[in-house]
This record gives C-alpha cells, structure tokens and sequence, in this order.
C-alpha cells in the first residue's frame, strides 16, 4: 500500500563519499556505525527506542533502480563506477541494536551498523530520519500515557503533521501506549485500531444540532461519540442525550476550559440519566493539560497538535557516527572528551527487586556480568537479512515494563537528568 | 518516482461523516470550506504558503483503489452506499486559494474548496498536513534567508525529519529562498539544486586526514568542499590547501563557536594564499545564529535541525473549516468573537510606493476596488481539473518580492505582532 522508494531519500554526500572511497580502495574497509543521541531533549528524564523496524522494512526496499542511477550519474552526484555499484547495491551487512520500546540514555548504542564503509554509510540518512523522528514522538506519547493514569489516549494529530509523517507518528503514538489513531493509513498498515465520529463541519451542515446527531445515530448507532461543543455545550448535551437516549456511548468536548466544562458535562449527563456515557476531552492537550485533568471526570483524551511535534522536542537528535575502521576505534577528536570510539556492547543493571539502577556500556568488550543484568542489543539483520522482529503489540508491551522498572522519578513530567546513569567503559 | 497512494491519509472521521452525510441526504450539500490561522506562532511576523501545488498533485491520486475500500468496509469504518461511493470518487468542485509564496496573517483565506459536502470534507484532513507542515517549513527557512543577507543557505537537515517529511522540507526552504538542499529526492522529483560532499566519517574512514582530503579531491576536484574539523581545524586547513592548493573552493566548519573559527580560518587560508577559498559553516544553526554571524567572514550557511522543524514551530496551525452550506454563512458559535462564516474574498493593499498596508478580506462580497490593491486568491482546481501553476521558481520569486513590500518591521526576527493588520468584513 505504501510504495515510496526510499533509494533517493537520502543525502548528497553520502553517495559522493561512496565515489571517493571506491576510487580510493577505502569503500570496502570493515566499519561499524553506531547510533546514538549526546543528550536527551532538555529536561527530559529518558528516551524510547521507535522506528528500527519501520526502517529494516524500507531497507529492504533500498535499491537502485535505472531511473534513480541516471539521475544520479546525468547529474554528477556519481561517477560510472559508483553507477554501476549502486545498480546492484544490496545491504550485507549486520544491524544490532535496541528493541523498539526499550528506553534509551545519552551514549546509548540504539542501534550498531556493521559492514563495509560504502554499504553502511549509504544508511545513514534514512536511518536517522526515522529513528529521529519516530523516537520522538514515542518519547512525548510516553509522558502522555503517563499523565493520564490509565485512562485512554486517542491519537488525532495527523492535520497537523507532514501527510506520511503522521502515519508514522500514529505507529509510534500506539506503541507508546496511546490506544486509538485518526489516522487510516496508520489502520492499514499497521492493524492500529482507528476512531472518529464527527467534526463541527457536521453539525454545521445540518439544519440544527438535533438533526445532525439523529444523522449520526442513525448511521452509527447509540456506541457513537456525538460532538457536543458547536452552539452550547449544555444545550448539545441535552440535544446528545434527547436523540440517542442515555445509552449513548460519549460525548466530546473539543473547547473551552476543559476542567470545567468535564465536570458540568457530568453532573448534566448523570442528571438525565446519562451516568454511563463517556467524556472525551480534546484541544491542545499536551502531557501537562493531560495530567491538570486527573482529577477530572474525564473518560478519554484526544491528543494531536503536542503529540506528532514532539511536544517541544520535535527530532529525537540521534547520530549516526563511524565508531570502528578494521577493528581500529576511530573517534572525531573534538569529541574525544564526550564520547568514546568502538563497538558498543550495553547492558542494564537492575536490583533483585527489578528496578533498573544503571547502564553499562563497554566498547570492544563486555561488560562483566551481574546476576540482574538484561542485555539490550539484539539482531535485526544478519548478513543482509532480516530477523525476525517483534511485532507493534510486542514492542508496546515492552516499552510498558521498561517504563515499571525505571525508579519513580523517571515518569516525572517535570524537567530533570536521565533517570539512569551511563557508564561507557572505553576500549 | 514517489507514488505512495494518498486515498488513506486522512482521518476516520472524514469517511463517517460521509457515511452518516450520503444517508441522510446531506452529502450533495454545496459547501464552502476555508484554510485559514486563528494566530502566528508565537511572536511571528508573517506566515508564508507553501504546500499547494504539493497538494493539488497528490489529490490527482486521490483515488480509493480496492483494497482500500475494502478495508475500509472490512473495519466497519464505511457502510455498504459509502463503499460504493468511495470507489468511484473523483474530486469535482474548485479550489482556489493564495499562491506558494505567498504571505499571510491571522484570518487570510489561504485555500477554499469549494463542492458537495462530502467531496470537499474528504479533503479536510491531507488538506492541512501538507499545507501545516509545508507552510511551517517555509516560514522559518525565510527568515534564514532574511537572516543570511543574501548569502546561500544549504538546507542539511534531512535526518532530523520524517524520511518524507525531508523531501518537502527540502522543498518549502528552497520555495523560501534556500540555495541547495542536502536531499536527493527533493533533486529528482523537483529539480532543486543538491550539493553535499563528505562527513567526518570520510576522515576517520582514511589513514589520516591528509590521505582523506587526496581521495576526495581526486575524485570531485578541486571545487569541493573539505570538512576540516575532524581533528584539528587549523592544520585541517593547512592539510586541505597542501592537498588542494589555494584553488580549494570552500572549507566547511560543523563544530565549535563559528564566529571566532571562522575569522581565525580566513585569516589562515589568506595567509596560504587562499584568499578565494569559502568557509561554508553548520552546525545547529537557526536564523538567531545565522545574523549573529553577519559581520564574521562567512561565505555560506548549512541549516538543518531548525529549519526542518520550523525553528520552534513545527506546524502552522491551519485549521480547515466549512463556512458556507448551500450560500449560508455558518460558523461555529463558540469562534463567533473571533471568526466571520461566508466564502471569503482577499485583497492586499497598499501604497503607491509598493508597500503593502493592510489586508482585507470580505465575507460573501468583494472589497472595494482601491488602485494598488493586489488580489490575493487564485485558481487551482476548477470543477476538478487542475489549472496550470507556477513552477517552483516561480514561487521562490513571488515569496521574495512578497518580502519587499512588506514594512521593513515585518523582516525582523525578533517577536512581534503580525505585520499587516487584516480587517475581515462580515457578510
């Protein structure tokens, strides 16, 4: 259903670094790229891992078809050798990394990218795009689940973000937790239950609001949400109940002081009798507005705008750095202080309670065991092929016990340090 | 090239108010929807349009295939009529709206479609992804431009952004006044200049980074560019002009307090003889940095993170609301202070000197013809037929000279009001 070629989506350089190195005889060094992220959006206690199979799926479609290799050769990007080397480009390689779900750090290895220089670094680009932005919608989801207490989240940004993009930010948004998307592209492809009734433009097409709620009843039934806040939230709410009788399953409220407006909803509705009917909030929530409103007689939430931007922290800020040459650790030496070259091996250290206390990380070795260590690397592909991958309800569910085994103070919306400490043993 | 299908990027509720619309026989209803901001993002001066013709070509593939209506009934989410109306449905009303370009300000009637209810409603929620994030990229990339007086901007920040999202980023910051983009796709779908030549990792790929610099200009030439902080900048610099000569054509810088790097390397090219040499610099640059260097001896700007999140808005925050049915004005009651129902009619004014003074916008009517008024709104599709639009450059040149008549207040970064008062006069 989606079918966009990701070959070209991808940055100049990296294919003008490929002609170097093939002319140079470096292109088929041994390398290995890891990804990473130097700090976590300001304030925020962690990160989560989104998007590495979204991306191992696009990678099995990155090739070079004729039309992409002329563009490239007829505009000078490469050369006749790179041409030819592109047209029968596959990844052979190996990708290890973080399960999508796992929480991540400052010096994290999220993902390891091992083969040769020319095949890795022909990834970069789009591996960072997704992870990027996939990473950081599920890192601002999560602090929304966590700020509604149980309660559930519908996803309903997608107006609001690049058309593709928020198919994407629908994926990240459910695995982080959140339990419906407007999105029906996010349905199709990824089986994420979708929801949506109506919008005021319904109500304002009817001749009054009684007659477009009869219009919605009749086509959906009394299991419906009916909109409530067109004219006057009381007024729709009688309206609401009138016409599908206290049965009806919800009724949204999509402006005003929601504080408010959710308890008066309330106390109306349970006065007609209404007692099961639902309150879905909307407008502008973001994990702060969610969490204002836990005491609340609010049912559900609506979540769009602060969701699919990241609520503040729109791109994740991941990197994707050459760590090892020929089993040699290479770094960039401005970094030298901050980071440390060569393969990464990572593990979390818990107490026999389970509560994480720490990440170790060692480069060209292992850490030394502990009886509570949980390794956080896995494969994702194997020489060009790709392992078996969790699935999305997997990596929901995984995100849901990292999230339970992090100390408390890990799940506060206000701004802190990373909830773990980072300990990178250099080679 | 890009041939994701667009039928299912969109919101469940769009096709549930079709449902609910096609049954009760409200669905032919000719209805009036509008494109248009409450408010600019904080502090912003001037919005900038951009995603139309983006738009118009995507809703050319506005098709629902059959897989597509299956799943849609399969899930529930259409009934059997709705299905059948899906499967044959072609967008057949008009849709006119500013050009890409174009400014606009609080209230401006950026797009309206005109059509039956349900033809036009269908359009609500691509719509606005695509003008939300176009427009957005396209704001901040223009006051990048401003910031640059007249020096070329790179747009580099394809993996900071959704894998897609990057290739209309690229875009909207040419529109903007960009010189090159980083982006190959954005290259070959839109014939936007690319350039890129070689990371960090080129460097650590190679022996050292004397050996680097050889194989790249070996194989680009002297009129590359050498990334030269990977160790030290100035032997960086001293190690390009002994591998390249003083013919290098640029240097670039990605690391480090710019302003002060980059006087102290064009002291040193100067003194190697490279009184020609460019220094191009990157890193987390926005438009803030980029006028803070406006006195420093800089030939070129990478951006990338800033741009391609809007430099702290993300999004536009267009909405897309129906304010006419069947030659009724309506209007949401709860916006009544705020928001003026009827199809809209813009002008620009201004003084005889070309600078523009206000905007009017007229609510079923036309404004009073002045002489220096400019219409604002324009065709793009008419009875479903797309209408011949500006090229790219085109749009770039009317965004520019745009900028020129605008009060010179307008083109300041700092906060302020919106440039232009808008008076909306109701019907």
């Amino acid at each position: 259903m989606h079918s966009s070629r990701p070959a070209l989506l991808t940055d100049h350089y990296e294919l003008t670094m490929i002609s170097a190195a093939l002319r140079d005889g470096t292109a088929d060094r041994t390398c290995v790229f890891e990804v990473f992220t130097r700090r976590l959006p300001a304030g925020r206690r962690y990160g989560v891992v989104a998007g590495t199979t979204r991306l191992v799926e696009l990678l099995q479609d990155l090739r070079f078809d004729e039309t992409e290799v002329a563009f490239l050769r007829d505009t000078g990007v490469v050369d006749e050798a790179t041409a030819t080397w592109l047209s029968t480009y596959r990844f052979s390689g190996d990708i290890d990394g973080y399960a999508e779900g796992e929480l991540y750090f400052p010096g994290s290895p999220i993902l390891t990218v091992t083969g040769t220089f020319a095949e890795c670094v022909l990834l970069e680009t789009l591996t960072l795009s997704v992870l990027n932005h996939d990473s950081a919608i599920a890192a601002a989801a999560a602090r929304m689940v966590t700020a509604a207490r149980g309660r559930t989240l519908i996803e309903m940004g997608s107006r609001r973000a690049h058309e593709e993009a928020a198919v994407a930010a629908a994926r990240a948004s459910y695995l982080a937790g959140f339990g419906f998307t407007s999105n029906l592209a996010a349905g199709a492809r990824y089986g994420i239950p979708t929801a949506g009734t109506a919008a005021h433009a319904f109500t304002l097409l009817h001749d009054d609001e009684p007659a477009a709620f009869a219009s919605q009843v009749a086509a959906q039934g009394r299991s419906t949400t009916l909109l409530v806040d067109t004219y006057d939230i009381a007024q729709g709410i009688r309206n609401a109940i009138a016409v599908a009788g206290p049965e009806l399953r919800a009724v949204r409220i999509d402006s005003g002081d929601l504080a408010v407006l959710a308890q008066h909803s309330r106390e109306l509705l349970d006065s007609l009798g209404a007692t099961e009917t639902k309150i879905i909030v909307s407008g502008d929530l973001d994990e702060y507005a969610i969490a204002a409103l836990a005491a609340e007689p609010v049912d559900m939430y609506g979540a769009g705008t602060a969701v699919v931007t990241g609520s503040g922290a729109p791109t994740a800020g991941l990197v994707y750095k050459l760590v090892e040459v020929e089993g040699r650790s290479v770094v960039k030496r401005s970094e030298r202080k901050a980071t440390v070259g060569g393969r990464k091996t990572a593990v979390r250290r818990h107490k026999p309670s389970g509560t994480a206390t720490e990440e170790i990380i060692v480069s060209q070795g292992t850490p030394d065991p502990q009886p509570n260590d949980r390794p956080l690397q896995r494969p994702y592909v194997s020489a060009g092929k790709p392992v078996r991958l969790p699935t999305l309800t997997e990596s929901r569910e995984h995100l849901r016990q990292c999230l339970i085994s992090i100390p408390w103070e890990g799940l506060k919306l206000s701004a802190g340090d990373p909830t773990l400490p980072v300990t990178v043993v250099g080679a």
